[in-house]
């Protein structure tokens, strides 16, 4: 299911001939349609008619407007139930299209083509798909699995580091959760650039696809991928609702961060290990200032995840580097010392 | 998975006794808040927490504006993943209810308890959720089954003439497309009350429900219960963007009318079988005049029908009373005169 590209794109080609698809959309953001998408159509080898969509880059774009802007163009292209989408992106467009895909006369069929490195580890696999809402991240959606994923590592060539780190948080958690040689071999990059990341991308995409092969509807398993992520996301929509938005991978390291000594404070995992981790992460990743948001407003947020049920917050925390538990819930206190000690490091 | 509910629920409070959600959001329209609601409410034996939900009435409500309302207000009321949604009304609340359950947090559960005849024989079965884009009818949606169906059969005695007459087409056209002992029976029919139809509700569903569990995507045999709905949908479409809107069971039996004199003309059926059908059909359904409407915009609608691929228009016609086909490809030429037959008998 997931394929390496060579430079040819000899795997896509080789895919578009095996079913007869009436028509392929490529849907893009700016930024993929100017450094990407000539890439693409300069390989394509394919007698069916092509047509662009486009929509403009960056989360806040990830709404029901854009959604309902895909639908209408479908429609009024006539777009029909044998249609491809072509998701050519980061994580918006894969999330937006796999789940424009997902709904449109109740599901076409659609391909990721991952352009960064937060899309390719993460995003693009998996089958969740959706938009955000309300500033809560992905309260729409569905688990609708592409029918392929195709990697070309040289887009990430294309990518501006700070993208790159983005991308590298993943790859970090999945090294956490279930792979100690992957977290080993990943901290020992001296400098972060696509030359030096491209070799573990492989590793860390087929973490991700064991875990959701196991689980794909997250009843299990899967929710040990949300690590780092909890606490991550409720601070990303506090500064995504001040339309100061910080990086995904930025909010996940700080998530992985607390959540780490979290897992501390509630004995599963031992304090040199706890201690290691999180030099780890602060060895590529800076602290942020959250001084503007109090504990409190964070808790809230958190009551509202997605991945709680009857009102207690759920966790997925650390036994050890490699080994991950879910369903863990703890006491707010513990919660608020987390975030009190990230406060800490902030300021030392 | 479908269950009639004896005077007291019991089958639908065992159902809420064997899993354990956190909250039970109940969406009804004004109809079945006034006539429906209490009577659920005054049998529902459950300590969980229950909601209500409220739309308008009508196919016009069926879009994105009211799903985002409700995805909205479940957000604001902090409903989790483990909630429960129970679409206790016609086909619009459990479209609309299975879509909007279907996407909020990637999916949570929800049930039906159909109030029309057109819901227990049609809507409510088979996991079809959408919404009406841009007056094409369920444009966006998904396949998604309910955990379960309730019918409670007395429900249809509050409804208005009209509406039993609309579900009664759905209930022919499963007669005609695999079963001809039910056909019979119906058109024995001389009142069309609830009282009549109740005892023939149950077999109707079930040669629905056969169908589904054979091809719950739609890829072959499902295609059948199509029958009627290509012309059906595409009047159905005109009269509502000239919000002059008329029942859907109107429309299928206009479309049934058109579609099985089709079946003649591509040599399907032998023309005393297409007679007995539409005479059997003209003796339950007065003729509509569509001369409003031109045989080019009836045609033009149909070439964007959701049933379509490849730019061809496919039909599900007839064999013979309790047998059809699916997949057939008409000329336009004999689709016209599929139409002006209908408006003769408009003129007679």
């Amino acid at each position: 299911m997931i394929q390496f590209l060579d430079q040819n794109f000899s795997q896509l080609n080789h895919f578009l001939t095996k079913d007869t698809y009436s028509r392929i959309f490529i849907l893009v953001d700016e930024n993929t349609h100017e450094n990407c998408l000539p890439i693409l159509l300069g390989n394509l080898e394919t007698s069916t008619e092509i047509e662009i969509l486009e929509i403009e880059a960056g989360e806040e774009m990830k709404n029901i407007q854009t959604a309902i802007h895909l639908w209408e163009i479908l429609t009024e292209m006539h777009a029909d139930r044998k249609a491809l989408i072509v998701n050519l992106g980061g994580g918006v467009v894969t999330d937006m299209g796999g789940f424009v895909a997902a709904t449109y006369k109740r599901g076409i069929s659609f391909i990721n083509v991952p352009t960064t490195l937060l899309a390719m580890c993460d995003a693009s696999i998996g089958g969740k798909t959706g938009i955000d809402l309300m500033h809560y991240k992905n309260m729409v959606g569905t688990f609708s699995l592409p029918e392929h994923i195709f990697v070309y590592p040289s887009f990430l060539s294309t990518l501006p580091s700070d993208q790159l780190l983005s991308g590298f948080a993943e790859m970090l958690k999945h090294g956490l959760i279930a792979d100690k040689n992957h977290w080993n071999s990943l901290t020992q990059i001296s400098d972060l650039d696509a030359e030096n990341i491209i070799p573990h991308v492989k590793r860390s995409m087929e973490i991700k696809q064991n875990v959701v092969d196991k689980d794909f509807h997250e009843e299990n398993i899967r929710k040990t991928l949300n690590f780092g992520h909890t606490i991550g996301h409720s601070l990303e929509s506090l500064f995504l609702e001040d339309n100061t938005p910080i990086l995904h991978g930025e909010a996940v390291a700080l998530g992985m961060i607390c959540e780490t000594y979290l897992s501390k404070l509630e004995n599963l995992i031992s304090e040199e290990q706890s201690e290691t981790i999180i030099k780890g992460i602060r060895s590529k990743f800076s602290t942020i200032d959250i001084s503007k948001y109090s504990n409190e407003a964070i808790v809230a947020i958190l009551v509202n995840d997605k991945k709680n049920s009857n009102s207690n917050i759920n966790f997925s925390l650390l036994h050890c580097i490699g080994a991950a538990v879910f369903n863990h819930q703890c006491q707010t206190e513990n919660i608020v010392k987390s975030l009190n000690y990230y406060r800490n490091l902030c300021n030392n």
